[in-house]
């Protein structure tokens, strides 16, 4: 898998210090990128990774970065992703965005520095317990404590990591690695079994199948892997076929999109628009999902999205259910899109050709959450990555894209905003030869905006569309809910949703990330084209109305 | 402590929302300011925050900030801080100064939303393991279940705090409140009863003082609230009486410096300076600190600070040991050390005037990290509040500053750093009258320069130094210890500590924040009079040298 296969099969023979093992075995693992925020305990590993060319270290000025850039990574390069943290403080900084790679089921080694072993007792001031902290978010946790297990240790994190991103259950393995480990003698890297496609649950399969041939109106609701060419193929047919509606889950990790491959609606966020979208079902069949719950209770509303008497039938996570679903309901006599491809081809002359055209349906004038969406549908270009962190901007920009060239969109699957510019990061860093674009609300942009920085450094294509309402758009609502609170101050309570001051280019700017302002519909169509022609990153802060403000309309 | 105790009696005996017996629980512990940055979960408690004119709420805009700030505002308030936080994520991104406010045993309860208490079993997508995440971190983790308990888990976490703060173990308390708990109503507020003063250990103090008699070359090492100006004199006292060389803790939460006080000299941060200081004692006596470790481990290096022999004695934490100390071996008639206030007095009229005199000692010339501290040390106004994360550049700033007008310099005492300018914050929060100046590394400037937003958005009086070498230049000693790593390429290594390309005075236009960049000793010294003549926030770029650049200037 590298070009030193070599090197690394002598140094198996003889030993190498602990954080050679740990290298050595993550580049058996396919590993080739680490996201990194090193500090003092992590120098060994640093130093070794500098020692084998075929491990890029991309570093992050914090952590939350180099997490969200592994998750980003995760989700386009099909191979496992790692990240580099500075014990305890430093996966603090980073769990909210490896809270979102679990819930996206991102297979990702998150090596945490620790101190030597023989200091911990004496709890040196950045001593915590680093297990405690990791544990909500990891498939599985280990301390590494002899040079002599760090590969063993590192195989095995790798398998974790690939077995919950395949069952759903999250692929975040945390490997704590004491710096004497490393800097000891007598590690061994060791090798890391290929993984095998997860199998169906027949008896699931074909309980599915009966229940989608007995009754017309079912609803089959997919997520997951299936979001993908093959899976979306599979459902269509199986749509076709049984008459199901087709739902897709509300935050997908990728979903595909593309000319000829059906477009599936995702579950809305509001609690209303959700329960008006399950209802009337006597059959959910869900693939590569769960069953959704509310994202938050409100007082006196469900607690729940489902019907009473609605049925629940779970065919698990493997892509193969679902292929296998179609076969036994719509079965295809040449059985050709079993094995359709799930990568995507090189772009077409068509597409490559279409942002140079004229679009004399682009609209103008003043800006709107409606134009940009408009805007951004018709100027994304063949095979985008499109990282949506945008919020109450997103259905918008979602239908706005309905039909574009083919694309990825990459969701905030954890609800954890400030994954939006790091995930672009890592996506950029897995697609070199694709654009990123990044729809970003301003008040999740300010979580972690350091990413700007690593995008300029690594010069990255990576365009940033700031959807800038000056407000935390999503509390607005929320607020007005509870202005019934007695003695409440309104001025007070909106107050919080403020978060007007903001300026997005200079932001770029302090970070080597050249940027525009866009206040019309024209300058974001000129500023869009210009972005996407050049290479490397570019930041657009597109100026909306603030919610409230006058036409009603929602913002980021 | 507010103009409200009738409303919060009367609310006391008709019960009111959970939510409001959390405030009004808060209220009668002497909180009087939350650092918020909520979400949905948390829009109860902030529609009863603003129906309390009392509680002053500080809109951050990441968790990190709130934390850092609650900080900040903790060790100079005297009195409990708060920050409201948004789930287990949003307590995640606030950790590392979670971490660092424990460290320096702030006071603090952290307030963080959770889930209505009838969806967290099913798991929504921004659930997660609240308890496991604040542990690390918290001296006190409690989830409340019902509105009636939420007034008496509010004062046992005040309490906890409180404790955990004297006895220098942590003073953390994290109050997890799920949002149907918040808006129900029969919550009663509870009463908080006042503080008692942590009583000395008489034995241990005798035999200290025994000690201090019988070996005139002991070590006093002090800490913690001993380095305030009660704490400060008794240890001269004890020095001049017995001989005792004075040492004070590597990073304190809060040191007093005046003219007439003791100017003690801390723990060096580098090991082999660390360890020359701490050599040659047969006895150390601790007060109000416990022994010192290695910060991190090398290769070879020792595992503890204390030569063989080297006997260690612990007062313990309560600033009544040393003053009892100071009472045995060297007993004034008056007594009137005993009762020196720790308040600080107005600023006088010679401090004042200070900054408007010309200074013919100042530097010119090419900015230096030393000419840098020389300009600093000069201009510090009478009753500065420093904050300190100016990390390698701060022992020149110390040696500076000795001599200067009064002031307290704030360290960052938990090492995880994006502590300086949210602590900053919170100590303008507490101190509307006096200067804050940040003196600020460009790296751990990258962890929460959100905090500026909040700087602009309150009017704060905070100068911020950026001490920008464009580089981590803590790391690029750390990377030259392992170069020796077989095939490290050293380009490669080095690279992990360059940080370029960073603009602070746009980030700063970015955020509200006015700013100019000095690139010399005569910039500085302008920038900083006017910014200090001014009100509200303002930020300088010092442009330094980078490390290893040449003079061998050692850096931010």
């Amino acid at each position: 898998m590298t070009s030193h296969g070599g090197d690394r099969r002598a140094r198996a023979r003889s030993g190498v210090r602990g954080a050679g093992a740990v290298l050595d075995t993550l580049a058996n693992g396919g590993v080739e990128v680490c996201f990194a925020n090193p500090g003092t305990s992590e120098m060994h590993l640093v130093a070794e990774m500098t020692a084998r060319p075929s491990m890029r270290n991309v570093l992050c000025l914090f952590e939350g970065v180099a997490t969200g850039a592994a998750d980003g990574y995760g989700r386009m390069a099909e191979r496992p992703a790692s990240a580099l943290l500075h014990l305890g403080p430093g996966l603090g900084n980073g769990l909210a965005n490896l809270h979102n790679a679990r819930r996206a089921s991102t297979a990702m080694v998150a090596l945490v520095g620790d101190h030597a072993t023989y200091l911990k007792d004496s709890d040196p001031p950045l001593n915590t317990d680093i297990e405690l902290l990791a544990a909500p978010v990891s498939a599985w946790v280990r301390r590494t404590t002899r040079a002599a297990e760090a590969g063993r240790d590192t195989a095995e994190a790798l398998l974790a990591a690939r077995a919950g991103a395949a069952a759903g259950t999250g692929g975040v393995a945390t490997l704590i690695l004491p710096s004497d480990v490393c800097w000891s003698e007598g590690g061994r890297p060791a090798e890391v079994p290929a993984a095998a496609p997860a199998p169906a649950d027949a008896d699931a399969v074909e309980r599915a199948a009966k229940i989608l041939r007995d009754d017309t109106g079912c609803l089959l609701f997919i997520g997951g892997a299936n979001l993908r060419p093959a899976g979306l193929r599979a459902a269509a047919r199986i749509a076709r076929a049984t008459g199901a509606r087709l739902l897709a889950e509300k935050s997908p990790a990728r979903h595909r999109r593309e000319p000829g491959l059906p477009d599936i609606a995702r579950l809305p966020y509001p609690l209303e628009e959700a329960l008006a979208q399950l209802d009337g079902y006597r059959h959910i069949v869900f693939a590569g999902a769960r069953p959704p719950v509310p994202f938050f209770g409100y007082p006196g509303r469900p607690a729940g999205l489902f019907a009473a008497g609605c049925e629940l039938h779970l065919l698990g996570m493997a892509p193969a259910a679902l292929q296998d679903l179609a076969d036994l309901v719509a079965p295809v006599g040449a059985g050709a899109s079993r094995h359709v491809s799930d990568r995507p081809g090189p772009p077409s002359a068509t597409g490559q050709g279409r942002r140079s055209l004229d679009h004399p349906g682009l609209p103008t004038g003043e800006l709107t959450v409606a134009k940009a969406a408009a805007v951004i549908g018709t100027l994304l270009p063949e095979e985008a990555v499109v990282v949506d962190e945008a919020i109450t901007c997103a259905p918008d920009l979602v239908a706005a894209t309905a039909g574009a060239p083919a694309h990825d969109w990459l969701c905030l699957s954890g609800g954890s905003i400030g994954m939006g510019m790091p995930a672009a990061v890592g996506a950029a860093v897995a697609c070199p030869n694709r654009r990123v674009l990044t729809l970003q609300a301003d008040g999740s942009a300010m979580y972690t905006p350091q990413a700007l920085w690593t995008q300029a450094r690594e010069g990255l294509n990576v365009v940033t569309v700031i959807l800038n309402n000056a407000s935390y758009a999503s509390l607005a609502d929320e607020l007005a809910r509870v202005e019934g609170v007695p003695g409440a101050d309104l001025g007070r309570t909106r107050g919080v949703s403020d978060i007007s001051g903001l300026d997005f280019v200079a932001l770029a700017a302090g970070m080597g990330v050249p940027a525009t302002r866009a206040r019309s519909a024209d300058d974001l169509a000129d500023q869009l084209r210009r972005a996407l022609a050049e290479p490397g990153p570019w930041l657009i802060e597109a100026v909306l109305p603030a919610p409230h403000a006058g036409g009603g309309v929602s913002g980021a």
